[in-house]
């Protein structure tokens, strides 16, 4: 019996030596001191190094109830799943439907959800062993849970085991004891670990690939295939696959501190699914170069422990979250992954992206790469109830078209309003006057800015009139009241910016709509009425707030004098512009809208709101314009 | 226009100023601070606090490509989905079989993944525009998607927005464009937070729950239901939803730092799903607690924005992972939210648990409530091909019995073999002579132990043997050989413990099988070679790694010689013993195994392996026994 002396004296905090999960971890400790000693160097540095005197934070309520109330959470969510009174075991609630058919047992340390419970259900396992957190689960429960599928007429079962130490001896040790009781009992020993080069005593470690595994057999089970054939069957699948790992940093078992440490510039490869520490750091590098550098290794024919992928392969594609990773940088290391194979001339039949096997809050990847033909992609591809087993498309990832053109802009509705060329340079006209108003009004505009927000309102206005200018100058605006305004949205929102830009955008696009049919004076009130909803929809603000809706919204009021009969143009609009202006003006001591006082709490709110001084002068502008010259 | 002045000069790297996420953040900020000044606060203080001096560690390419490639990744990763060319835009591939029906379009800022483009799909969404991380998309894109759904002939589009400012004005510009040019566009706009407990102007934020109305709709977009109808219908469903999140520490944008920093002893309450900071900080404490005092806040009737659930009330609950949390925690806190729900009378009617919507890497959870009677809940059920809506089970959470009972242990096998009593009296003779040596070679076996481990291997044996000889009081032992060796494996296994208890139960076990049948000569040599194969093919030792094996091994060369006719028991045991004490002593010099030569590096091995001297006394004093009191 041999047991590392560091370990015990670098365990110096109380709860961790008194949990299960420090005698768990002794316990594989020892197992793993015994047999694979090198293993253990990689696997367990922490413990000497970390010392314990800290642990993460962590949402649970004790660190020995973690594996149990984990379990309970996750089958209590499932309807198809119960415990088995007294175990760390969850199976099948339909067993009684399985007579005559192999049952599928797979487990190990908790903390590699949803693995392995995610994976119960019809057509994957019957059922799952938990040990503790990072540990082999109890011989007794393994036993217990054998027999209990055996009860239910089972016929076999078949034990999906990844190669740890631990779980071999444990899974083992109850396989024996089944036998003895006259129960058909098969084990497949499941090391997909591609990180090692040389050859290890212990083999390769069993990582995410064992769900491909638990896949495959539960489909021939379902089938209802015998436990000599799926035996056989995933033993060959499991040898024709590997998987590499990669993490930003580590994670901590409940109770404990982080197991490894990583510097800010460093990437650790080639970790397994325990907080191990990797077969090498490198230097922080982009996705790509990681992904690259990943495959690379992977497929590498030196490596002993390498997948023989190469150009011709088709496979299927694993990239799966260790647990911290956001599920963003996922979506770019599948984008780098599918690049990086495709370019290698490899067919990527199915590509499962996901937490499949996590190793707690691990911050990294894992990628998994299965050698499959037809037949073997058909059991990927079989029906499962499995929770954590993803919708997957049953059609290749490569060789199909990933991208559709965009449709064309819709062609110009022929514009049915009067829109002779006088009316373009009327438009023109005023256009001229309204750029020329917010020019000169900038330094006003970002002095009034200034005392409540950032001084750039007038900068904006600015912007956006001298794109006016610079439109003008392609050519005659559109005469037809509709489409100038169709225009000037887009020209606004893509050149002014920002919260002007769109809601002027909005306010013009919802306006040109009632100036389609007709450009009559009812027609243009209707047009401010539309606009004025629109802004409120879909901005949220109300008339008092304090904005550019203050000025619009009391000249919107005045222009609804147009809709009655024989309104004057200029008499409604002049109105409208007074009001327009009364309005911004009464911004100044307007109370300010319920978000907004707590914003600028600090600033002394007894100035006029920019936003609204500037409509109400592109209003009057407007106005000008439309009287003349002379005006 | 008002936008805060601290924004612009806390900005101090140039990298993060250049960047697409500076100028959309910048954008959002600018709306927010228009119009929402509040909002702003909660949700942008880290701009000022954090400096952004020091970036986060993230798997990407670039800063500006990470939304672009996430997206790529996704949808190369799911054949039923393609890009529209040009744009930040996923639409499912099979647009043509959608004629005559209803297009749901959703998104939104990335760094929610896998929302929202993981639920693209048959009965969920048609398609998913997609903006920089955490900004709202742009208006072309939006309206490029539903100018190519619309082509594709569907009838009419509902888009579906969350409650953000940005959303609700690019969303809404985009859909008052798409109105213009005739195509029937609806909008719903979600707000499901329930975090606050006074009205906000903007209203309560969207999270998770967008994802039911997702289901909600594709589910009546698939059914034929019509855009008015489905428009009405899920706008119903949003208002009987709430849900709010906590999480243990931030998330950060990629390219910038955390966005706010928390206390060890600290967790956020009521944030969203950007990175926000919450409606409030509390204490850690306890899963239980935590997801009690979330529950009591969701559903407490004097919070404006409460989800209206009592006793007798029916629930679809989601458990949502914000990003970075062990799905370990995950399943703890489903348990917790079930216990609680449960203890306050309401039925869980269907439970999620999984990464729906995602702020990033941030390692929190939300809860979501959702009130269901039976019509909704064939929605929830409906058939979707989306990648990441999890296989559910169409019955009910509540209500059903969550364990069976273990299996009884299995009668014991009527024994066939001759057992008397005089057979019992020698086994408890050899085992009390076991038992004496093991005692008396503690210190020895410790000593050597001491050498290159710590040093209680002669401990773990006097354990056992006291084990052996207090179970020898309970009564006489088995006088059948294979009942004796499966009652000394479970004693072994459970009472010597570690790495040799578990590896004797091991052997014991397998070598118990064939004296079922059997018990001469023959039988026993099978079961030697019976119980070395099962300690090599699960313990991955081999003779010649220095351990216990060796001296087995070596015994059970010579014990082969018991098959031959007339062979003599003690002539060929003597020779056996005689071979596994030189194996022992050969250990001394061998060669360490592949493993255990790093391991103990330091280690100077010039003394037998302990486990092998064991192994080897332990057969000399079944032989000595065997011998008589006079050997």
């Amino acid at each position: 019996m041999r047991r590392s002396t560091q370990t015990q004296t670098s365990l110096s905090v109380a709860t961790w030596e008194q949990s299960q999960c420090y005698y768990s971890a002794r316990f594989l400790l020892t197992w793993a001191a015994l047999l694979i000693p090198e293993q253990v160097a990689q696997l367990w540095p922490p413990l000497e190094v970390a010392q314990r005197t800290q642990t993460s934070k962590k949402l649970v309520n004790t660190v020995a109830g973690c594996a149990d109330e984990a379990l309970a959470g996750l089958v209590a969510c499932n309807p198809h799943l119960q415990l088995l009174q007294g175990h760390r075991v969850a199976l099948r609630s339909d067993l009684d439907s399985l007579k005559g058919r192999v049952a599928l047992l797979s487990g190990g340390g908790s903390g590699h959800e949803p693995a392995h419970t995610g994976f119960i259900g019809k057509g994957m396992l019957t059922g799952v062993i938990a040990g503790a957190v990072f540990t082999s689960p109890a011989v007794g429960s393994i036993l217990a849970a054998i027999r209990a599928v055996a009860q239910a007429g089972t016929a076999g079962t078949l034990l999906i085991v990844k190669n740890y130490t631990g779980d071999r001896l444990n899974f083992g040790l109850a396989r024996e004891q089944a036998r003895a009781e006259g129960i058909p009992v098969e084990m497949v020993v499941v090391g997909d670990d591609s990180a090692f080069t040389v050859l290890k005593k212990a083999g390769r470690r069993g990582l995410c690939g064992t769900v491909l595994i638990h896949k495959v057999a539960g489909a021939l089970a379902e089938a209802g295939v015998g436990l000599e054939e799926i035996t056989n069957r995933v033993s060959v699948v499991a040898k024709a696959m590997g998987t590499l790992g990669v993490s930003l940093s580590s994670c901590s078992v409940p109770g404990s501190r982080p197991t490894f440490e990583l510097s800010p510039d460093e990437v650790e490869l080639g970790l397994g699914i325990h907080g191990e520490a990797g077969v090498r750091r490198i230097k922080m590098a982009s996705a790509d170069e990681i992904v690259t550098l990943m495959l690379d290794h992977m497929t590498n024919s030196s490596n002993v422990s390498h997948v023989p992928v190469q150009s011709g392969s088709s496979v299927v594609l694993m990239v799966n979250n260790l647990g911290g990773l956001s599920f963003l940088e996922l979506g770019i290391v599948a984008d780098a992954a599918v690049r990086s194979l495709e370019g290698r001339g490899v067919k990527i039949a199915r590509a499962l992206v996901g937490t499949f096997m996590s190793a707690l809050e691990m911050p990294g990847i894992s990628l998994t790469l299965l050698l499959v033909d037809e037949p073997l992609l058909k059991l990927i591809d079989a029906e499962t109830t499995a929770s954590a087993w993803p919708n997957v498309a049953k059609v290749s990832v490569t060789g199909r078209k990933r991208s559709r053109a965009a449709p064309a802009e819709p062609l110009e509705v022929p514009d049915t309003t009067a829109a002779g060329a006088s009316a373009s340079q009327q438009v023109a006209l005023v256009l001229e006057r309204v750029c020329a108003t917010l020019l000169g009004l900038e330094e006003h505009l970002n002095a009034l800015d200034r005392a409540a927000g950032d001084g750039d309102c007038g900068t904006t206005h600015s912007r956006a009139a001298r794109a006016i200018q610079g439109w003008l100058k392609e050519g005659p605006p559109p005469g037809s009241p509709a489409q100038l305004l169709s225009k000037l949205s887009l020209l606004l929102l893509e050149k002014m910016g920002g919260s002007s830009g769109a809601l002027y955008g909005l306010f013009l696009t919802a306006a040109a709509q009632p100036l389609k049919a007709k450009t009559d004076l009812p027609a243009w009130s209707a047009a401010m009425e539309a606009g004025l909803e629109a802004m409120q929809k879909y901005g949220k603000a109300a008339p008092g707030d304090r904005t550019m809706l203050d000025s619009l919204w009391a000249a919107g009021q005045e222009l609804q004098a147009w809709k009655s009969p024989g309104a004057s143009l200029l008499h409604v609009l002049t109105k409208a512009v007074q009001s327009a202006e009364a309005a911004a003006e009464a911004t100044k001591t307007m109370e300010a809208g319920a978000g907004r006082a707590s914003y600028i709490s600090s600033a002394r709110l007894d100035q006029p709101d920019p936003g609204a001084v500037a409509a109400a002068a592109i209003l009057r502008a407007i106005l000008e314009a439309l009287q003349g010259p002379g005006a």
